[in-house]
C-alpha cells in the first residue's frame, strides 16, 4: 500500500530521532528562549568535547595533522553536539555518526601508519547542507516526494572535501524564506565548526549574519558545484553558489584553501582554474596597513534597514575610519531594478519544477512559499529569457562602470564596500519581507562576506518615529520594529567585493572582524 | 518612399564601393583562380606598403613604439591592401580609411609630443568582424533589415584596443555556414595583420585553418565580448567568443595580452579577473624543454576528415615524437552526442530570432540558412532547457573526468589535444556538410588554437577506395574528396586546452608552428 505524504514524513523524522544513540537525548530540555548555552550545559557533553566543539577549524585540523588530536574523538564530539543541536532545532535532514566514526577510524589509522594527514582537512568534520549528496544516504532538500532514494553517485565538492581529509556526518535544512536554515543554526550552535550552505539570494550569508557568523558567498565557479541536488537544477541565469559558513574569516579561508588545493576545475566544468591566489592576499595586507579604500552604503534606495543595522554600519565605518582607512558613501545603483529582476529569473518556469516536486507527494505548500513563489506565474519563453539575460548582463556592466568611474575619480582602487545584508537583525515569524540586500549581490555576482558585528540593543536603538518611508513596503519593514523584541539579535554586515575577489574580499572582512574584536562570538 | 531589401541592399553595396579612393580601384582584375599574389603584383601599392602589410603585428608595433614607423604610412598600407581585398572578394560590411587616417594622425601627433607609444597596440590597424560596434558606423552582421541605424554605443573590446593604440579601418563579413567569412580572407590576403573574429561553432577556428591562419578561441570570458552585435543575443548556453585571427602564434598573443593590459573583467561583468600568466607561459616552455605530454585523435567517431586533414594530423604526431614529445591517441568521448546538443542549443528559440531579422526587411533566406536555420523549429520551454543545461554541463564534466583519468593513468599531466579543426581542406560550395570538429570544442568551452600546417597534395593525399563509412553522412563526405579539386587547399589542426588554457595552449600551437616550419605563410 502507498504511504500518504505524513506518513512518509512522520517515518523520515522517526528514523533522523532514531539515529541518535540513547545517551545523546536530552532528558531536560532547556527552559531558556536562547539555547546557545544549552550543550556545554547539558552534562551530556565531556569537558574536552566542549572545547573540541568550541575550538575553531584552523586549531582542530593543526592539531588532528600533529597527532595531538585523534579524528574519532573531534569526530564523537561534533556528532554530539549535533545531536544536541538537532534535538534543540530540528535542523538535520540526515544525521550519521556511525558512517561518521568510521570514516575517522580509518584516517586515524592512516596517520598512524604514515604519520602525516591525508590532506588540509584530516579528520575535520562538516556540516552539509541537504543537497550535496554522499554515497549511501537521501537527500530530500525537505520534499518528501524526494524519500527513499539513495544516492549511489557523490558531489564533487564531497569528494573533494573527502580527499582533503573531511568526515561528513549531518546533512541539515534548507533555507526557504529564511526561517528555516538548518546549517546555519548547527554551526551557531557549534554543532558543526564548518557548515557548508548555498546562496542564490542570500542562504549562506542571511543565516550567517542571523547565527553570529562569518560566511562567504564566492562568486559562481569558485566552488565546485557539479553533481549537488538542487530546485530549478540547470537554472543558469543567476547561478546558485556554495560557500562556507563558520565562527572566524580564518575558518572559512581554510575551507576555501582546502577545497582549491584539489583542483576543483579538474571535475566540474563551471570552476574557474584559479588556485588560491596568496598574493593577492598580500597586497590586500600591504593595503591594510597603509589604509584601505571603501565605500558604504546604510541604505540600498528601497528599503531601510531597521535601527540596530544601521548602527551596526556606523560601527564599522568609524571603526574603520578611526584605523585609518577611507571609508566614503557609495551610491546603490538601481538596486530596486536589479531586485525586481532577479525575482523574475527565480520564477522564470513559472515555478513548474519546485511545485511539481512539491505536489508529487501530495503535500501541501506551506503559505511563504506559496507567497514566495507563485505557483500561477507563467513561464517565459526562450526570446523572453535571453532579454533578461540582456538586462543582466547590462546591469552587471553598468555597476562596474560606475565603480571603475569612482576608482577613476579617486585615483586609487575602491577595495571593497561595506554594506548591510538584511534590513533586520534576526528574523521575526512572517517578517522578513525585502532580501534585496541579499539578492543584488547574487545577481552581480559580487563575492560577499558576511561579519558579525554587534547585537540589537534596546537603549541603543530606538525606534524612528519620523520616518518619511519610500514605499509602502518600506513603512511596514520599518513598523515592524520593535526594540524589546529584536533586543540581544545579532546584526552583521556584508563586504562586497568585485566578481571573483575571494582572497581579498576576504582579508578584508577578517581585518574589519579584528578591528570590532568579533573573530569569535561573545 | 519605402525602399524594397534590394534597393537597400544594393545602396549598401555602393556605399562601400564608394568609400573606396579612385587611386587604389583595380583596373585589370587578376586572372588566376587564386588572388593570394594578386595585391603585391597589382602596380597599386608601393614597395614600402608590401613590406609593412607582410609584416607581423609584433614587428610593426615594435617600430612604430620606437618611432621607425609612422601610423599614418602603417594605415594607409592596410587601407590600400584592404581595398583590393574587398575588389577581389567582397569580404567588406564597412570601410572608412579617412576616419583610421585621422585617428593615425592622433597617434602620430601623441607619439610626436610624448615620444611614447600610448599602448601596446600604438599606431596598429586591426580588422573587426561586424559585430563590432564603432561609435558612428552600421552595424547590420548582412542583415538588411539593420541597415540604416548607426552605432552611438562602442563595444567594450573596441574601446580597449582603442586605449591599446589600435587603429580601425573596417569591419567584415559574418561567417555563416562557412563560405561567407570576410575576416579570415581579409587577413588571409593580408589586408588586414590581426583580425577579430567570433566562434559559437567554429566561426574564428574553421577561416583561420581556410586561409591557412593561426586563430584561437579562448574560452569564455576571456576576452570581452560586452556590447557587441549579435543575433541571438542574450543566449547564453553557449556562449559566442570573441578572438583573434592572424598569421603567427606571437600576433595572437599580441592581441590578448594587450586587451588584457587593460584590465576588461572592470568593464565587461563575464570576463574572468585573469591577467595574461606568464608564469603558466614559463612552466609550459620548461615542459617544451623536457618533453611534452599530447595526445590526438585523427577521427572524432563521427566523420572520418579527408586524407589531407588525416596526413596534417600524422605530420604534427610525428614531428612531435621526433622532437621528444609523448603524444598518444585520444579516445573523443561522445561526440556524436556533443554535436546533437550543441545543434539543439543554436535551435532553442526555434530560430525565431534570425527570421525576425532576416524577414523584417522581405529579403529571403539563402537556401544554406534554411538548411542550418530551420524556420519550422518549435521553441524549446524552460524546463527542457534547463535539462539542457543539466546535459551540457554531465557531458562537459564527464570530459574532465576522462582528461584526469587519463592523467592519472599516465602519472603525469596531459597538456593538450591534437585534433583535426574541420573534416575537409578548404571548401567547396555546398559540400560543407560537418562542424562537429569545431562545435563540440565549443560545446566544452575548451581553448583552441589553430595552427596551419602543410597544403593538400594529389600525390600524397589519394583518395580511401575501400573505406567502410560510419554513417551516411560520413559516406556522402569521404566520396566529396576529389584530390584534383582539393590540391594546394590549406591544412589545419587545432590545439585543444582545457577551460581557460590559454597561455599553455598558445605556447605549444606555437611550439608546433615552429617545428613544423611555419610561422609565416610559405
Amino acid at each position: 500500500m502507498t504511504s500518504t505524504w505524513e506518513e512518509l514524513a512522520a517515518d523520515k523524522r522517526n528514523r533522523i530521532n532514531e539515529s541518535i544513540p540513547e545517551e545523546w537525548r536530552i532528558k531536560d530540555p532547556p527552559a531558556d528562549d536562547s539555547v546557545f548555552e544549552f550543550p556545554a550545559k547539558s552534562g551530556l557533553i565531556s569537558d574536552q568535547e566542549i572545547s573540541i566543539t568550541e575550538s575553531s577549524a584552523t586549531d582542530l585540523v593543526k592539531q588532528l595533522a600533529q597527532g595531538k588530536l585523534k579524528a574519532v574523538d573531534v569526530t564523537i564530539a561534533f556528532c554530539k553536539r549535533a545531536a544536541l543541536a538537532h534535538q534543540l532545532v530540528n535542523c538535520c535532514l540526515e544525521f550519521f555518526p556511525e558512517m561518521a566514526i568510521a570514516q575517522a577510524k580509518e584516517l586515524d589509522a592512516y596517520f598512524e601508519e604514515h604519520k602525516k594527514p591525508v590532506g588540509p582537512l584530516h579528520g575535520l568534520p562538516i556540516s552539509l547542507k541537504d543537497q550535496l549528496r554522499v554515497k549511501g544516504l537521501e537527500t530530500s532538500m525537505g520534499y518528501v516526494s524526494w524519500l527513499g532514494k539513495y544516492d549511489t553517485t557523490e558531489s564533487v565538492l564531497v569528494t573533494l572535501l573527502r580527499k582533503a581529509g573531511a568526515i561528513f556526518y549531518t546533512k541539515t535544512k534548507l533555507v526557504v524564506w529564511w526561517e528555516l536554515g538548518g546549517e546555519g543554526a548547527m554551526v551557531g550552535i557549534r554543532g558543526g565548526v564548518i557548515g557548508v550552505g548555498t546562496d542564490i539570494g542570500g542562504s549562506i550569508r542571511v543565516p550567517s549574519a542571523f547565527n553570529f557568523l562569518y560566511g562567504i558567498r564566492p562568486s559562481h565557479g569558485r566552488m565546485p558545484y557539479a553533481k549537488m541536488a538542487n530546485s530549478m537544477e540547470g537554472q543558469e541565469t543567476v547561478h546558485s553558489v556554495v560557500g562556507p559558513m563558520a565562527h572566524s574569516a580564518a575558518d572559512l579561508r581554510l575551507f576555501l584553501t582546502s577545497v582549491l588545493s584539489q583542483e576543483p576545475w579538474k571535475y566540474d566544468s563551471k570552476v574557474v582554474p584559479l588556485p588560491w591566489r596568496s598574493t593577492e592576499e598580500e597586497v590586500t595586507k600591504s593595503k591594510i596597513q597603509s589604509g584601505l579604500n571603501l565605500g558604504y552604503y546604510s541604505c540600498d534606495g528601497v528599503v531601510l534597514p531597521h535601527p540596530p543595522i544601521l548602527r551596526g554600519i556606523e560601527m564599522v565605518v568609524s571603526t574603520l575610519k578611526k584605523n585609518g582607512h577611507t571609508v566614503a558613501p557609495w551610491t546603490p545603483y538601481k538596486h530596486n531594478f536589479g531586485h525586481d529582476l532577479i525575482n523574475d529569473i527565480y520564477a522564470a518556469d513559472g515555478n513548474a519544477d519546485v511545485f511539481k516536486d512539491i505536489n508529487a507527494s501530495g503535500e501541501p505548500s506551506i503559505p511563504n512559499i506559496k507567497d514566495l513563489l507563485n505557483p500561477d506565474k507563467e513561464k517565459i519563453d526562450m526570446n523572453q529569457l535571453w532579454g533578461t539575460h540582456l538586462k543582466k548582463w547590462n546591469y552587471q556592466s553598468e555597476y562596474l562602470d560606475k565603480w571603475r568611474e569612482l576608482e577613476e575619480q579617486q585615483g586609487k582602487e575602491l577595495d571593497a564596500i561595506i554594506a548591510p545584508i538584511t534590513a533586520t537583525a534576526a528574523i521575526r515569524h512572517n517578517q522578513f519581507r525585502y532580501y534585496g540586500y541579499a539578492s543584488v549581490i547574487n545577481l552581480l555576482d559580487f563575492t560577499s562576506v558576511v561579519v558579525p558585528v554587534t547585537f540589537a540593543d534596546k537603549k541603543l536603538d530606538a525606534k524612528k518615529d519620523d520616518y518619511q518611508p519610500l514605499s509602502e513596503l518600506d513603512a511596514t519593514v520599518q513598523a515592524e520594529y520593535d526594540p524589546e523584541v529584536y533586543h540581544g539579535a545579532p546584526v552583521a554586515v556584508q563586504v562586497i567585493g568585485r566578481r571573483l575577489s575571494e582572497e581579498r574580499t576576504l582579508a578584508i572582512a577578517e581585518e574589519i572582524g579584528k578591528l570590532l574584536g568579533n573573530s569569535v562570538t561573545p
